[in-house]
């Protein structure tokens, strides 16, 4: 039976456990202070066009968001998130936990736009209320859309004017930039925000997170306050052995188009059955129908129920760098009894 | 050139690496909750006779600390520690960051006695101050002592008479357990205080640490509380494993042991050549000599200065899993030289 | 000119600085624990039915929302509240800097409903989401209007099956127990919820809240959290003296009838000139009208501009204990010239 | 029987209410932005020569030390102070609840010095312990004891020195000021150090403490900051009328100058029976002897019992505004015959 409930399930790429097993006798630095964390730091910078950045590896997603977003804020600052945002819904208030208020727009299909930034910042100006200070995206989205290069470039804009940082959580950016869809050249990435994180976990990694930080006015004493949200890993050269061997000859991209594209295939059996799917060119597909059928799909198939409406239940399938066409097969073989 | 800078400079031991390679094609539950983190819960608390436990796995020593610290408490509590406490010197204030006062008692031999839990309860009785809430202390300590059995209990029926958590850092638990000073069994450690964690990135493990919290009144919802920190790790079954591997058969202990076999050795060298050392049983060596010499031993070896008072300087030893007989050699034919 | 802009524009009842006066030779107990707190306290469990209660006097709304709210929940609980409660909208995010969410939930009529509180406990049973520990709302609300007994009997049922606190911020307390539509008797009230404050700031005070807490498990070391949260006065008994004269003989709520009152004559004028009012039977009362309307308003009276939708804008007319006939009769005159 | 036990417990002085009094039919401005709080602002920028100061007017001492340090530092921040400062004793872990740690230092008869603060600075540069960004003192100390021009001057040129922020603490000011050792004039005070807070509680205030910020890099955005700390008064006049009363023809010091002088007179009767006492110039007197004849004291007057050593018991007797020259005789007559 097949698994499509995250893409976190497998332990990792193999390429990962062979790359540590080389260095088992060297000797590192610790707190990331390493030369693996040096090449994976000189490997990201290239590859995503931050000359100026800083790179950061941290444990998870939610630690990434807290720690980066509690260090931009002032007390009495908020970040503005749409409602779909993973810190707004599935964080357990790790933000607010450090003390800071999200500021919430509904989304467009899990996005948020620059003329929200503009209309927050104009209902915001009275010091009776939080002052913005900040804007949180995430790309992929939680609902796996994307972003286009106009709408990063409408929104930093946005940021810029209105005098807020441009935050991106990359915990699927291999899904982002390696989808149908995606007119971003990873090399430009950099360039379009004050600060992104390059997920390792979901994307084949044992752990570890990258946090890019370009604007360099956003470096100072960071290594500080890692340490104060107890997020700095003693040995934070495997993190760095990690993204090291996923950047030196692109395997990261390798591993999210690959997902991206069994992805693909998957929507294709969806489609044959004339399954309704949310728009998303990635590797979380969302489908809905009868709750009949949807409670036979999430028997039969590891799967997260997303949420139910009258009638119909929305389930979610999400592929990863293991995921096989086997896999997919076995979809379509249930989908031809179930659906007939 | 050897390296005694600390014990997590190694990347692992090779049974931790082919632990996880065996478990690359199977689908984990994602979080901590799956048969690996099961199992090897059940290890620990048989292991530390904690029949009433949860264990919880977690990244690293100052995220378990603070993570723990300020679940057990009220935002008006204090946690009591030694000046020399890890919590107080070496976490970037992680616990105030947290919103809790450390309440500070002078140590001895890096240690608290339980006079001195009842001395602060003595004096915190007013609501102008802080209440304290908790005793931490470390075992194996910040410089390398042990707590006897008597001592623990000392200090958790001072707890207990004064309503207060008894916590035990065990980042350095292995080599508290297994050095020659020792009267505790592991399976008797349990019992001795409310939770304590078991140290992993400093014996051998990639990372990870297993906070095992005895008190069923310390258990509810602290997963909420994990996550809130930004400490719940997505593939928490990698932590599992490492933990499963290492409690299967006692390899945990094994590594403790000889890593403190090793410092013994290092320590009859030092003693072969005069040099004062602080009193430690385990896998730190606090050495204090001459200026110079000091500075030569830090040329020559990867060692932590720890300080410098008047002509003397006092320089840190540590012994890890990986440390061998060569290793302590060099240092002994290194100091012919510098001594004679 | 008269001056609508809110209910804390004027110094204080003349009897507050009488019975001020009457005291200045007398050695009071510091902190709050003098003889005059403690009869305001007896007068105030008294009048509200809390006969378990504990009092507490603080300077300010905010304050006590923020640190009772903090007292009550955990790290990884919020507060639900609906979108229009002054903990969400007014208090420069105090709530989360504190450390909690705020889960917010459309208003209705500016109230919450006891389903809207059954709604969210079934939607938030995941440990990635902030979990529900409390329920805020505001008597009369934001937008003037008030609960009903058994709206309040049902929310209180709720947050009873639901586990939560269920709190009421009466910053404008006085003016909701006093008004046409109000069913409750100040002696039932004590009863209907965990906790509640009763406002003096905005009825005729100097400054200072009464936060009552009924449910006596909220009350243990309360004292040590509004110290920690920097709210206790030094000289708690001016507070006590006040809630003192203004309870020992029903002069808070004769000066919130009258400004009701005053507020019901106003919206008559209202009514005369056809201008579209909200539904508030209390002393803030929300006028729609042409913008250009609404500026001559604005430019004529000391009034709040509340919105604007369209060519439409709110302005916001506030009564208080001094607002008088004559203040009415001004802007009925003017009303008569601009509407003409 | 007399009161020595504070000096905060009397209501105010006859002019504060007077004052209060004219004001009574004015309309007043809310969250202190009104007429009152910008005259009394501009009397104490005169009256302690800073001219690029902004003034904020809180509720009280322990409110407006942990509002201002919790703005000026980072989260990894910490706040140097002496053991015996208020932050660090009595103030219910405030500082520690607003996420900072408190680095302490041994005091000199209740005081920091320059050397104090360099020798912080060289010792803490490690990434993994707290940085220090902000040194604070309390002028009159805890202890009773004041600061020399030299000294201010000196530890402001060290903080400069260090890139830390100097604030100090006024709970007590007008007694620092207006003693006979002290060789401040007023007028420089402003440029001594980068913010302080001039005490109204402590001097004849029904409540209110005025903060002054000198340097204008910590001014930006501070009324938020206020605001989210549950700091800001709706009806911040009260206490803007109070302060500019006060200094509008130097009451202000008038009264800390006769306090001072009844203190004085109460030293010459504890010399006369030669009594043991701490050195304070100022209102506070710290009385050493035999704890029965402690007790009698304890039992006669109202009084605080500092602490005990031994035999020995210290007591502390504090003049405020209405001491009287007939309390002190009361304490000539008692000591009279526990003395013989």
């Amino acid at each position: 039976m097949a698994s499509f409930r995250n893409d976190y399930c497998y332990l990792a790429h193999p390429r990962i456990l062979e790359a540590l097993a080389k260095y088992q006798d060297e000797n590192q630095g610790a707190y990331g202070l390493d030369i693996h964390s040096a090449k994976a730091a000189e490997y990201l910078k290239q590859t995503f066009g931050s000359k100026e950045g800083e790179v950061y590896f941290l444990a998870g997603g939610t630690q990434t968001n807290m720690t980066f977003i509690s260090y931009c804020l002032r007390p009495y600052e908020g970040v503005i998130s749409c409602d779909s945002g993973h810190i707004n819904v599935h964080e357990t208030a790790a933000i607010e936990g450090s003390g800071h208020k999200i500021i919430v727009v509904p989304n467009h299909n899990g996005k948020l736009t620059a003329e929200d930034i503009y209309a927050v910042h104009q209902a915001y100006q009275d010091e009776h209320m939080v002052k913005p200070g900040m804007v949180y995206i995430s790309d992929s989205t939680e609902i796996g859309t994307i972003y286009k290069k106009q709408e990063l470039i409408d929104l930093y804009k946005a940021c810029q004017d209105c005098g807020y940082v441009f935050f991106i959580d990359g915990a699927r950016l291999g899904s982002a930039l390696t989808c149908k869809e995606n007119d971003i050249e990873p090399a430009e990435f950099g360039s379009l925000c004050d600060a992104f994180y390059v997920g390792g976990t979901k994307n084949g990694f044992l752990y570890g997170e990258a946090l890019v930080i370009n604007n360099k006015a956003l470096q100072k004493d960071f290594r500080y306050h890692i340490k104060n949200k107890g997020a700095m890993l003693a040995k934070g050269f495997v993190v760095g052995m990690e993204f090291e061997e996923m950047f030196r000859d692109g395997l990261y991209f390798d591993l999210a188009k690959t997902t991206n594209e069994v992805a693909s295939s998957l929507r294709k059996v969806f489609a044959k059955y004339g399954l309704k799917m949310a728009p998303s060119p990635t590797n979380q597909i969302f489908v809905t129908l009868g709750k009949d059928k949807a409670n036979a799909l999430l028997k039969e198939f590891s799967l997260e129920k997303w949420n139910e409406v009258g009638e119909e239940m929305t389930v979610r399938f999400v592929t990863c760098f293991k995921t096989t066409k086997k896999d997919i097969q076995e979809v379509d073989v249930f989908l031809a009894k179930l659906m007939k």
